[in-house]
């Protein structure tokens, strides 16, 4: 089945990043399908009726994400209509529905231009929008290709992420779902998973699993399909595998999960949705461990990529952003004498932070990270990208050392992860100790 | 000029954010220029080859990102030869660069792998990748549409964010300023500026600016656009002009942004590239202040975003992430008292967090957050959504209540902004105060 995905807006080709496509691709996989192509288009008559037109001759559903708006830029609806040659009615239960949302905003006059989001499409089924004003539309529709008729979906949703996420899960996600039960007697199945790998090129994970790729080729399964992808310092392999029988499908993306993990070992950290810090926090709970932190480069990110996940105040104590020498020193119990004699960037004043923090908060783990995140700040001594982490428990503190390239953000988000990496190492041999 | 961007790669159709658009996008509209369309591909032969045939036939550059990389799923280059009928041939001097950036980092042998990557197009230009091992290339050639001849303009770039803006800045922005002498000529300038808003809705925004945009149709200038897009709590008001007369494009800008200015005040907080962070540290610097932060529910993202700043260790002091009711007592001396009775989430605990991390930290300024962010921890009384802004100075300490809706991270994100914006506002109140 071909699925292709317009977004409009000029946001989009100005600047904004386009995340509602990286929702709906991933959706999309986890339900054994593929997005085939996605298209950033202008909020532009003639932009839209000519990916509109494209998009409805050679895709049998049509997703389109934006343009639902209440703004004198919001035409979606309107060029949907044009483009099938159908006509567009007031549906007086959205309109009241859109009266209704500004009632319980304690708005009592509906803004004159919201009135225009109640506009359906002919024959096109309503999609209740629980977070805003905009309702989606999906309209089956029949598309004669010379003298053939194809029949084809459309799906009309809302550009604010939250409100296509919500719209896409309740109703765009059941039409996919009835879509495999069909499909999987004809074409078969397909299976995908993605491993989340830290510490550890993509040049070198890929010369790593090389032979695997190789067997793979003469394999036993229809289809297997290999991606390799970096962004910042996690580097994300995927595959899928498709087949028309299911158990062997199953057991080929099982064998190759278990392949990868002899391979790449622990630089594995995940899967699938799996992020450093929602593995770590289970490990955390796993473990009945809690953690605490004192972080200067890297500036609350530790933190915020911990407390990020829901129930991480079971694991997570607190965290010191200490960026003035002064903070070190009041907050952390950090000497004056260590920052003299060493500077706030040394391994000395990574492992007293880190000790203070421990004994502050009273946590059963404590990391630490000081470094110089550039671009200024830099010297021949200590380079921009010099970071040192600290780790403290109740038996011992130490520190580690790593030079980092790159620009101010990469150099925090490595460290982040660098922390948060170690500490799932930890948490892992503690688990291997045990038994 | 029609200028289209293809992005490559699976992972952009599997729930990768494409980041390059968003750069790419951002870059263009400064310049002058307007990205006519993204399209995201598959790195499939056949997918890749329907893309290069249409963009090679419809618009005038081509900017293409991504599979430059050494790993079997990078095609781009190849594929681009292929659908041009160009050869391809191994560049020396891009293998021996090559070479160098392996030596540089202590790796003695290249990963075969790599090699591949000195595949040059015949007749492209190199385009040299100081921060990895994918050189971009840069081809002009000829297009045929029956019997017209067409130039065009293709630039191959790396797909990792930080190697593609590299050459994007030291190749791609010289030619496209090249063309702006020669388009000037014919079709005139054009000028963008986008506003910043924080504090009111989108539709609101819409309203209130209709009569300007009114007035827009009937100006002296070619062409004025709007748009207005909201992501989480902030609103971009976008609007462009363009016309054959410099002074009369600039004139309307300026007089524009001036009646945006009266008639929504405030609540813009900048323009372009400002960020709220990036404007709090600028009036910080210019007031001779300091600031310190307390934050429960926002676990770090407001200290991370002030951070995210580069100089901003002049302004911040620090930020004491106390997610757990110890660490309010231990780090910010909130009286357990007052936690007992009137709970973490409160005025009375916003108050004292607050005043506790002024006190300790000797900042002028400091703002604490305190509230539920969900989806678990939510009452009757204190529902998910509840937030308390606590703020101190030398003179006084005061709170604020908000309730905000959503998930969890959009009432990080809100409750994060609303501070940055609150400070924004006690900072300017000063300035006004100065005069």
């Amino acid at each position: 089945m071909k699925i292709e995905l317009i977004c409009t807006g000029s946001e989009l080709l100005t600047g904004r990043v386009n995340t509602n496509a990286a929702y709906i691709g991933s959706r999309l996989l986890a339900l054994g399908f593929e997005l085939y192509s996605v298209t950033d288009v202008w909020d532009r008559e003639h932009d839209l009726l000519c990916a509109f037109k494209r998009a409805f001759k050679r895709s049998e559903a049509i997703i389109v994400t934006g343009g639902l708006g209440p703004t004198f830029d919001d035409i979606t609806v309107e060029i949907a209509a044009k483009c099938l040659r159908l006509k567009l009615y007031t549906n007086k239960k959205v309109l009241k529905s859109i009266k209704d949302y500004f009632l319980s905003r304690k708005v009592d006059l509906i803004p004159k231009i919201n009135a225009k989001q109640a506009n359906i499409i002919d024959g096109a089924k309503v999609l209740e929008n629980r977070l805003g004003t905009a309702p989606g539309q999906m309209l089956r529709f029949e598309f004669k290709d010379g003298k053939t008729k194809h029949k084809k979906t459309l799906f009309l949703l809302p550009g604010p992420p939250k409100e296509m996420s919500s719209i896409f899960e309740s109703e765009v996600v059941p039409f996919f779902k009835n879509c495999v039960v069909g499909i999987k007697k004809v074409v078969g199945i397909r299976k995908n998973e993605v491993l989340h790998i830290f510490g550890i090129s993509e040049s070198a994970v890929a010369e790593m699993i090389r032979p695997v790729l190789e067997e793979a080729k003469f394999g036993v399964c229809k289809s297997v399909e290999f991606g390799i992808i970096a962004n910042a310092s996690i580097v994300d392999l995927k595959f899928s595998v498709s087949g028309t029988n299911e158990n062997l499908v199953s057991e080929t993306i099982k064998s190759l999960r278990s392949r990868f993990d002899d391979i790449l070992k622990d630089y594995i950290f995940g899967a699938n949705n799996d992020t450093l810090a929602s593995v770590v926090g289970r490990l955390l709970l796993e473990n009945r461990k809690t953690i605490s932190l004192a972080e200067s480069c890297t500036g609350g990110k530790i933190a915020a990529m911990v407390t990020d996940i829901q129930g991480s105040s079971l694991y997570f104590k607190n965290s010191i952003v200490a960026y003035s020498n002064e903070s070190k020193i009041k907050f952390l119990e950090v000497k004056k004498e260590t920052l003299m004699k060493f500077g706030a960037v040394s391994p000395e004043t990574a492992e007293e932070m880190a000790k203070g923090v421990l004994k502050l908060s009273g946590s059963d783990y404590a990391f630490s990270v000081t470094g110089i995140a550039g671009p200024d700040g830099g010297t021949k001594e200590k380079p921009v990208g010099l970071v040192y982490v600290g780790f403290s428990d109740q038996t011992k503190t130490k520190s580690f050392k790593f030079n980092f390239t790159g620009e101010r953000n990469d150099i925090r988000e490595r460290s982040a992860n660098t922390v948060l990496d170690l500490l799932r190492k930890k948490l892992i041999s503690l688990k291997a100790n045990d038994h």
